[in-house]
């Protein structure tokens, strides 16, 4: 049986229903689901204190579960990275444990890729944001939900998506798969939490930044030389921000343009990952080979070696 | 007679009145103002297109006024700083010139920081923020003018302020002085325009951003290194940000605590300096001695050594 357990490494589950019937449905696909002591500890704005959430990391490694899904984002890792003991988080992943979250789990994802060359963990849905919405709140997304199973299974080998335009047709790129978050991703930038990733994907989403700020976190990585050491950037949602007046005209597309204006290195947008309902699973820290033809662009790797039955799934967005 | 240009870098003037009136106050002040030819242009949301703020930028340096106040902030210098000629910037400020301002200026003053040691700009008030002002809008913070005349004399040698309790009571500190807008600096970090201060005295500032982030991007710096190696650190104003229900009594206290436990560093607050309507001048990037005695603390740094007559006029707020 494959075992769950939710863990909360960040901020406070504000609605423990929402976890109760996450772990419900989960239940319901199939997974032997654990939640684990302190899923539902509160210290302000945290999920328990800082010595309580490094426990529940610590645990959870070492409990190996089958999957580690975390039940919400918000802000909490960034304060605990420099006294976790990433060998322990290793060791779960040697043996089998997929972690999984997006957001702030940003940070721990790409802590790891700074560390270890061959380990990943899976940028894919939250428990309480993607598996705890009422109905009337809109259920689950079946996209996210189809992915995420088949990525838990070690089935999944690629996701598929449309670009907005043919521009990068025939682009074929491989390297090791990083990024998330952008505003979390850029909090490690200077620390010995940043991964160096040469010839890399970057992935990278946000959400309630204004374009504005968006580029100007593009442009510092730009500035840092990380976009053209990489082998391609993607671009997943960027949404939640409100025009301003004062714009008069300048959004989204204007931040990429401003980053494409200054890099080599293909930036192709429509990515379907982000604070979006419909999400795919990432494996970040795995190498990842991109083929894009005509406006369909494909992301593959390796399906899990312990899975000899040599499927072939994929997953189209 | 005092030529002062009104020169804007960044975001566009949404109120073009607010500058005149900023330049008339400006006039009644002594000053001979000019206001660039370019101060009201438009390109989206910027005061005109890249190549257009760059060329104000040297346009300004070249004609080396004794005073280059820019008219405001918002964003955009971080997409010049890689095309600037700072030989330029660097000859007007050996010529006299005094560059003021905050906020997005962060990122020239500290690129100047970066790359040349003696020289400094000034951390100050904004045309049409501070002396664009009506009347009904509050008109022109006098301590803030009277301290920026006393900058733009030379004769200002000292900001005192009071900390909210007194224990650096005793502390004697002496570095180069650097930092401003806490985002705008971070958006620095692992680009060349970063300054390598150590043994520095480090001001910040931010608005609009909720006690969380301000505490990752604090967490970031220490994280990186920047806290511990510095002699200071100095918090000014940081509002306009809004308390959610999730916080559960978490706010800024509770950010600078984060920090404080995890560097040696003193962190002290109540520098009145920030988005705020009282601010004081800061030569960034002059050596800078800070002494604190029970809650009163005094920054202080050698006046302009153009000027003879030895006065010893400070600033308290």
């Amino acid at each position: 049986m494959t075992t769950l357990t939710l863990f909360s490494p960040s901020g406070a589950v504000a609605k423990p229903v929402a976890l109760k019937r996450a772990a419900k449905r989960l239940g319901q696909l199939g997974f032997d689901v654990d939640v684990d002591a302190d899923a539902l500890s509160r210290e302000q704005r945290f999920a328990g204190d800082d010595a309580t959430r490094l426990a529940v990391l610590h645990r959870v490694a070492d409990a190996a579960p089958s999957i580690a899904l975390a039940s919400r984002g918000g802000y909490g890792l960034t304060r605990l990275l420099d006294q976790l003991d990433w060998g322990r988080i290793a060791h779960s992943i040697e043996h089998g444990t997929r972690w999984v979250g997006y957001s702030d789990l940003t940070a721990l994802q790409n802590g790891l890729v700074a560390r270890f060359k061959g380990l990943s963990m899976w940028a894919g849905p939250l428990a309480c944001d993607d598996f705890g919405r009422t109905e009337a709140e809109g259920g689950v997304d079946e996209v996210t939900r189809d992915c995420f199973l088949e990525a838990m299974s070690g089935a999944l080998e690629a996701v598929g998506f449309r670009a907005p335009s043919a521009e990068f047709d025939g682009l074929e790129a491989r390297g090791r798969l990083w990024g998330g978050n952008l505003t979390v991703l850029c909090s490690l930038l200077g620390t010995r939490h940043w991964p160096k990733v040469k010839g890399g994907i970057l992935f990278l989403e946000d959400i309630n930044e204004h374009p504005y700020r968006v580029e100007r976190m593009l442009l510092q990585l730009q500035q840092a030389g990380v976009i053209d050491a990489q082998a391609a950037v993607l671009l997943g949602d960027f949404g939640g921000w409100a025009k301003v007046p004062n714009d008069r005209g300048y959004g989204l597309k204007d931040a990429v343009a401003a980053l494409r204006a200054r890099t080599k290195t293909p930036v192709l947008t429509g990515l379907p990952f982000g604070h979006v309902r419909t999400k795919v699973c990432l494996p970040v820290g795995a190498t990842v080979e991109l083929y894009v033809q005509g406006r369909e662009a494909l992301l593959g790797w390796q399906s899990d070696p312990r899975l000899a039955h040599g499927h072939d799934h994929d997953h189209h967005h």
